[in-house]
């Protein structure tokens, strides 16, 4: 088991690693004596909801089971837990329990975040993608009809506990879409973990336990380093150091808008933006071509998509682009590369090698 | 004019407070250039939309108006200026004016808290009430059919533009509805302006520039005093210093809740609540009968009521006490005096006296 801690002042929190840890009592140390709720999806109730409540001592009474899926990311689903708590009486020294992936993370986290003007939560992340990514950095919130995420609040949890076994129960394609995630921390903050990813990435793969510890520990260690800095994403109107989190993100979010959210994961959508992103920067002669490569293949060799999908067109790229929320006042940043390990934002770039990046990517 | 700063770290904000402000379009400095929306009521949006709307140069479409009155303070309202914001494109860069009572402040408040995770906004409180009280401490929200304020969040305004021009058009009940809150901060934190309240309140009755200007100064100030010791009311699991801020409140709810928040004003809730406040204090020997009498006259002078509705029983008291959100692990705590100007929040008294304070209250 490895811990790191989140420095926020009076927000920070520790994050554990390992294996086993949400059936184990002892780690749920934080909130002992503190009246408990717990929400959860129904995928996840059945491989780890009871182990959750024995390891707290709750009832089943105590969970509620949402339905399971990004369509239910809505206000309709928090309003539900809000409700919910509501009737249980929760008061503000209450503390509710996230038990899933990133979407019931998201929705709990805000429910949290607004009830009674904000409760405790504690986040246990079932999926990989949660693990290294929405498990840190404090953002909650649910989607809108004219966009993801429009609605929420920075809320960061008192307790995260990664569990590795978790792991065990997650289909291939979504363990893949968090590795995708793992891979943009090294691209754009670690070029010696960069190094190790590519040295380790089959031990992730078939999900040994120290490699998946070390990897989800290294994540959460280098988005924690960046939240510190600029918790609430305000530094240099929103172009400050946690922009670079957003690394392959903005193409990445070209191809989920353009395929509707539902055929691409966002994790396959952030792997396929990344390579982009090497490409543009290797163009603009930020980084070398052999840099570029190494990010490509590592990559593709993760089984993730490394090409836009067919059909898809410059214009298009860049039309999905531009309602990006990164574009301050209508001039298009880009999170880019100064080699690997060295993410830059900058809308200071040769449109002429965007375009060059987006016709090789939507060639046929 | 007169100007305090909310100290609150990067959160810290300016009140200033004068006649004329909200027209006055160089008190907008702070958000010169950036993208502004504004949302007020149907009642406020005849008497100063206009000149708000000039002197900030928006135009007729960048103001939505909603249904005045507290049965609007909903989740459905929040959602349809949640609606209007995505639907004019506002970024994070955006700021949201909130122009009206304290029932336009809370929600607009809460809609720029959870606007893409938060947004800055502006408060131009127009009623005394909302002076003095919602537009310190970065309380916002909506009701929801459980109870008050039970979904919302600490977001705190970039600016505070208290006009005491605009009390002019207020109705008199809300005048000394607001009043009422004005009282409480000399008798929990300040005997001197309790004295100078005692000397001025004919002044402030007619509305005399100055004595309001200073009335909401003090008051702002000893409020932001105490909220910046405790900003999210965290402390002390809640009995920490902002719980001060309180004082005659569990009494008043009581009332507000037994007539169903209808036929009493806040601010009058909170008036009778301050003179059983004072009256419990009394018998408990922890202030004196005459200092206790003096919170009571000057309740009295302002037209404001000094007993709860004529039928409810000191057993629709305690129960109607009993669930107040200041309820810990099921001990009353309430917010008394060790005499005037000197609030302290107390689980630990004699409960007879409270019993004698009720039956003398509701003795017909």
């Amino acid at each position: 088991m490895k811990s790191l801690n989140v420095e926020l002042a009076d927000r920070s929190y520790p994050i554990r690693i390992g294996a086993g840890l949400l059936a184990d009592a002892r780690q749920y140390a934080e909130v002992e004596g503190r009246r408990l709720k717990l929400v959860t999806d129904s995928n996840v109730a059945p491989l780890y909801l009871t182990h959750v409540l024995n390891a707290l001592n709750l009832k089943e009474e105590d969970a509620l089971v949402l339905p399971a899926g990004e369509e239910h990311k809505s206000w309709a689903t928090v309003e539900r837990v809000l409700d919910w708590m509501l009737g249980a009486r929760l008061n503000r020294d209450g503390v509710l329990v996230a038990l899933g992936g990133g979407v019931i993370g998201d929705m709990a986290g805000f429910a949290a975040a607004i009830y009674q003007r904000g409760i405790d939560f504690i986040q246990i992340p079932t999926t990989l993608l949660a693990q290294v990514d929405s498990s840190v950095g404090g953002k909650t919130g649910v989607n809108h009809p004219r966009g993801k995420n429009m609605i929420g609040a920075f809320h960061q949890p008192r307790l995260v506990l990664a569990d590795t076994t978790a792991l065990r129960s997650l289909p291939q394609r979504e363990l893949l879409a968090g590795i995708a995630e793992v891979i943009k921390y090294g691209m754009l903050a670690d070029s010696d973990f960069f190094k190790w990813l590519e040295q380790r990435l089959d031990d992730l793969l078939v999900l040994d336990t120290d490699a998946l510890t070390k990897a989800i520990y290294r994540s959460c260690e280098l988005k924690a380093r960046i939240v510190a800095q600029d918790e609430r994403e305000s530094l240099a109107g929103g172009a400050g150091p946690r922009a670079l989190l957003n690394l392959g993100h903005t193409f990445g979010h070209a191809i989920e808008t353009y395929t509707g959210y539902t055929q691409w994961l966002h994790g396959e959508a952030v792997a396929t933006g990344l390579v982009m992103a090497a490409d543009l920067s290797a163009r603009l002669g930020w980084m070398s071509a052999k840099d570029a490569e190494r990010c490509t293949r590592l990559v593709a060799r993760a089984g993730l998509p490394v090409k836009p999908p067919a059909g898809m067109t410059p214009e298009q790229f860049l039309e999905l682009m531009g309602h990006d929320k990164k574009v301050a006042a209508g001039k298009l940043r880009l999170v880019l590369m100064r080699g690997i390990g060295l993410a830059v934002v900058s809308g200071d770039f040769d449109k002429d090698a965007l375009q060059a990046t987006l016709e090789h990517f939507t060639k046929q």
